[in-house]
């Protein structure tokens, strides 16, 4: 199921034996976030970087002398979902350059949107871009910032940039990370032993058996060196955040804690708030594997219906997979979905997913569990239907290929094949999460962009 | 969780214009049954063969270049889970030779216990043998025979084997599947469109689209060619089968038939079994997953205690995966599962299991979940304690390392630090497969094994 | 420039702690006798094999982790120059096998030509094959011998061979070599230190230090254990010896001693003597870098007509060399070798190459001195007109494809447009090589087959 | 032979339908100049630029594919011989920018005596260095630059630079070239039908064909564009030229034209005027090959000496040759050369190499000639001793390294173990090349240093 994609996590710790160890388990237990590229740098004792970043998986791009070559007791990390094709190892995080106060390493999470305005003054005062992303604005002002102080160059750097940031830097002495003023993505604080740790996730912190302290708080810039902890606030944090509900629909692992609540306990209430919005008949509840486990589950527990696996899915994917010819291709999606006679024959079945994004894929599972023998097929979606992309670091499809921007809620249960259709409602998501509009971004839900859009 | 692997997966199609395609997929949904090799011949229109075999998974073994090559409308593959550590491409199947008739290609699931038997008459009498797997005896037998007529090669050479055998052949004009008498491995036949397919679970025969139509019999020979089908039996069936009952304990995907049974329908009934046998009170049923996800939902169901994932499984995992030099704590079994605090803390727990080998990571997982704040764990595995090795194709452990020829259900309790322990009865399984001891082989339960072991 | 080409190299060193090492080194000074595959096979210490072979240059095929694992202080070694575009990895040599005295290893120089009589044979009596090469039926004809005793397998099976073999083999014990009766291919004995060693050509021994002390004699075996060193002889030699006079024209490296004389030598007599039949009148004698170069040295120095460089080669030549598409290809020739105006400008020429093949090249290497400004172009060839195929282990074109064999030796001057052209005529071959033809094979000059052809 | 090494060679060809591939072949001609790293840019018709660089040789860095994706009719490249060990690809040429006026690529061949100084300068002001190469310099004065006019800023950054500079650029409508005003390097203009082709030497105008028209002129820039050809000074050329002598006595290959004059020419030239000033009576006259081939021709014909190939080179060199752990005398070289006993024996002998560097390598080979039974050896080196590193674009080994820098002639006549040894004196050297010190830099023989040393 082509899905939205989160677009990265980063990774850092300090002062550890093992660092850059620990960053590839922080990166590895971090995956579902970005798979198109994987870099660490290391801080050796000397004050100098050492890098390693490529393609693919963080366990592809990453073998025991590449890690052994990391040395240093503290390292940053970053996985990256890229959407653009060409020259992508141009763009694979952390960047890298060699300011005069010393060499810095920068990771991103988000996305910065006014990085095209920026980019274009930067490049008439000539300055040259390697990639294309909007992360390596902040290196170039960093870079022209005409202080040393790399806390300094950031209180007065960050203010410039507009959008979603949770970043990690590595100078020759220090660990840094700063989160944009409204919170856009997650940013968490735990410690291994005495170690600082900080992660995009915390089932990052669970891999590793480090402890969760709290999140890092919007508008805050918090780092470590040799002296001690310290944190400023660079903006001040907006009184209206907002934080990607998302998170908590879908992009998240179910094991993490997201702004402060567990993402598991958020999606199995979307299934309760579903099941009480939008009740139904039926025999068995199952869940579009494995995105939409927890909401069924929510949903069953609320409504009473049994749960059950009525769709098997295969864990074997990978990149390499050779797509079957037109001709075969008919019935694509079984490769990763195999619904269930034995569960689904003659059955009433309530479905439910975590979102509906173009409805194709939608329509081809209800299609096979109709073929499995599938009496009813009533369609619940966790979340509201999803009406605008997002600008803040995610990788959604545009507006005319969302589905629910482009048909009415009846159109599209006809065009999925479902007997009935329910959506979460936007009150319903926030009870779920249980805060409101003032403390959450739902721009791709109810169209409300917290900043301006370039 | 390091567990008992099925060594292998066969497929088969005949007359299909995308041939080497539908072998790829078929055996790609057969993937869980060995991840160590894989291999495809396909037969040309001009009787010859063109073969393409190599070490890993399916996706990785074979690229478009690499299919393309592998023309015609007819082919054979395999995937392998090896045990033997050196030389494993020259194991890999189908293995391929040239017969005075023509070439052959030959596949096999199961294990020939009087291999070494035959190995050393056969090198006796000038039998060069490439690599040190068993199959390879059957091919020289075949070699060897001065007919020239495969069917009757094969109608004589297969009484001279003993053990468990699930064969798919391919000659220059036809091809055949063969199963040994006792049945031990499974093997069915579907189609697709008009073209006979084989397999040993159903599940390869849902990812292409093709329809179930029965089992082949123990002892039966079934083949086709360009005039028609054919099935003669080879040695007669016994009357008491030895079908291999882990097959619906772990080893099959849920979603197939087996044996004739829905292997998920087989897993939840040995939940229910486990919970009439071994109830107890407490706030949540989960699964280990994914083995013991069916099982636990058996159990949730009949017991009437709520269902919950309160472990997740990170699907990212790889081969590769490097671990730090100093120990993280239990953390070869956290890269694949995590305990939730949000589902577990001060909660009374029970966790279901499909079955328990050396107890290690049992014992892992109790700890995690008590530090996630479980107050009390009860462990229910849904099948009996596992007492012996299997000689018919698994890879099993040795005897030593099995803690349930060692320990007493008392003792492995205390190993794994569980409040309570439950296994499944043997009477309870038969019963979860509706069947008895005279269909079934649990020689790894009950020690009965059903041949010679040499 | 497309030449005939030697289809292979052995090797082979008793008792050195650097055994792999040493064959290693001594594929690689023997590179050019073959360049698709290498391979080498080590017998550890206690009597079990282990072998690594790949496809490409010896440098390519082996790192310093394939040498380590190659453990033991034997070892022997090849390197395979192949016609077979398919499956070339089961045809790389040594091959090996389990008989039931224990490993064997087998590399082979030569050519069987009753091979496939042989095969079909052993194929009926069952006999499974690997490959498509020659080589192998001798490996089958030692494993259905009832001897345990390898010397005595070897000295009744290699009389049923017809042809050209210099073969080295392995067992558990022992080091064997065996030369034909005729002596078809070279095959020399050194020692380095207390070690004996064999190659097929001296430089081997150059390279690792070793020294030169005999050629293994037409119909000797000889070998070594732990007991000492042995030779007994397998057929009689024959009287009128086969050794192939195109190792002097064109094989065998220079520095080499080939049956006994230095090739380098012969070359510069070669020319000599070409110079005594072909004399004329020019201002410069250039040589076809670098097989023409000690021809037209030898030419220079008997006519007195200046040697100078007048084409110079380019060495940087890899396998993966993109070649032009058409429209830039016409020059073609130039990406190896280019003519240089300042040495042929207004000046009358005398190209010498070792041998002409299909006349194409010189076509464009004549074509190419004219445009760099020679007045006159006088071809001299320092061998007789090649008209026949070699059935002896040399890679030949078809006799269709040999200009000699289908053009006068006048259309052939007109073909590659010189202004004269001359060959060598088959007795000065044999006063260059200071011998005569009852000692040697010269059939694609002459014509006289020294064995039947299958 | 760890001999001195040119640092790159640069080449270009305008409108031309086969652009990436004429490039591949114009860098594969020059692949002796650099064996680091090679690259490619073409432009597309829409004035983008596609590139691909990578680590090794031409051949190997090139497939199919990769020349397939560089579109265009335009096309630079570059390959480099590169002296630092890490992070070599970030430092792999053309260089690459985005520039306010679209993009720009940068090869170079030489190097600029003050990127120190410059670079930090530039780094005060906030540019951001990815590699650490000089050249990158020149990339950060032209984006600094405020005109859009590449021409303009061409102009006004080239005066900012000190030394050795052969610069090829791409933008998104023009390429250019630009040479120093002492003229250090070679940079030669070509046609290929119309087009306009530039290149390092002329042989790679002979590998695809193309006319050679003229030198680049020092000081001058050339470009062409859709409007025509174009030449200006950027810096007046001057009066004293510092041509790098170098290339005629090794650098160049022997069939390009340097400066005007064939290498080929000057290199027998020098061993002519060797023999004039060192005279001694023997047996033959032989080269190491290949480097030392012209000169000991040029020996031979002006003493009347006989010219042998009394050592062979072997040219099947690769980079991942392993040698034994326990030490093979002289291994390393013989690696590539092996003397013959066939030339050598009884004999006089003159050994004539190109230059001498540590000294190291002539003692082995010398040590190998006499064990090959040669009686005397004399060496005689085609260049004045080398006492001082070269700041100017090549690979030299530091001052106390060069052996001539530290020993007297009869020092290195004894550390070298020859009978005898002559060097050519430096007005030999300028009479070889029919020029003198006002027109070439021969600071590695003199001392005298055409620029300010930093």
């Amino acid at each position: 199921m082509k899905h939205w994609h989160d677009e990265c996590a980063i990774f850092g710790i300090w002062e550890n034996e093992e660092a850059s160890r620990l960053v590839y388990l922080g990166l590895y237990a971090q995956q579902h976030r970005g798979q198109e590229s994987a870099g660490i740098v290391s801080l050796k004792e000397d004050g100098r970087h050492v890098h390693h970043k490529g393609l693919g998986l963080v366990a592809d791009v990453f073998d025991e002398a590449g890690l052994d070559r990391l040395k240093g007791k503290t390292a940053i990390g970053h996985t990256r979902y890229s959407t653009t094709g060409s020259n992508l190892l141009s763009n694979a995080q952390p960047l890298t350059a060699q300011l005069m106060s010393g060499p810095i390493a920068l990771a991103h999470n988000g996305n910065i949107v006014n990085a095209e305005v920026l980019r274009e003054d930067l490049k008439n005062k000539g300055s040259i871009f390697q990639g294309t992303n909007d992360t390596e604005c902040l290196l170039h002002l960093l870079a022209r910032h005409p202080s040393n102080d790399i806390v300094k160059c950031l209180q007065e750097s960050l203010p410039m940039l507009e959008g979603a940031y949770s970043f990690v830097l590595l100078t020759h002495e220090r660990m840094l990370v700063a989160r944009d003023p409204q919170g856009f993505r997650p940013l968490v604080l735990g410690r291994l032993g005495k170690s600082p740790v900080v992660a995009s996730e915390t089932c990052a912190f669970d891999l590793i058996g480090a402890k969760y302290e709290r999140e890092i708080n919007p508008g805050e810039i918090f780092w470590v060196d040799s002296s001690g902890e310290y944190s400023v606030t660079s903006g001040e944090a907006k009184k209206n955040l907002s934080q990607c509900v998302f998170e908590h629909v879908y992009f998240a692992r179910p094991d993490s804690l997201v702004f402060g609540k567990s993402v598991y306990e958020s999606r199995k209430q979307l299934g309760a708030e579903l099941a009480k919005e939008h009740p139904v008949k039926a025999d068995v509840v199952i869940p579009v594997p494995d995105s939409g486990v927890a909401a069924a589950l929510g949903y069953s527990q609320e409504s009473g219906i049994p749960f059950d696996m009525g769709i098997i899915r295969n864990h074997y994917i990978r990149r390499t997979f050779i797509e079957p010819q037109q001709n075969i291709r008919s019935l694509g999606v079984k490769i990763k979905l195999n619904p269930q006679v034995a569960v689904l024959k003659g059955k009433s079945v309530i479905v439910v997913d975590d979102s509906l994004v173009r409805g194709t894929t939608s329509a081809k599972i209800i299609s096979l569990i109709r073929a499995a023998g599938a009496k009813e097929v009533h369609v619940r979606i966790a979340s509201p239907p999803t009406t605008g992309p997002c600008y803040y670091g995610v990788d959604t499809p545009k507006k005319e290929e969302l589905i629910a921007a482009n048909k009415s809620i009846e159109e599209i249960k006809k065009f999925i094949g479902a007997d009935t259709l329910g959506y979460l409602s936007t009150d319903g998501l926030f009870k779920a999460v249980k805060s409101n509009s003032s403390k959450y971004c739902a721009a791709c839900f109810d169209g409300k962009y917290p900043t301006k859009i370039y």
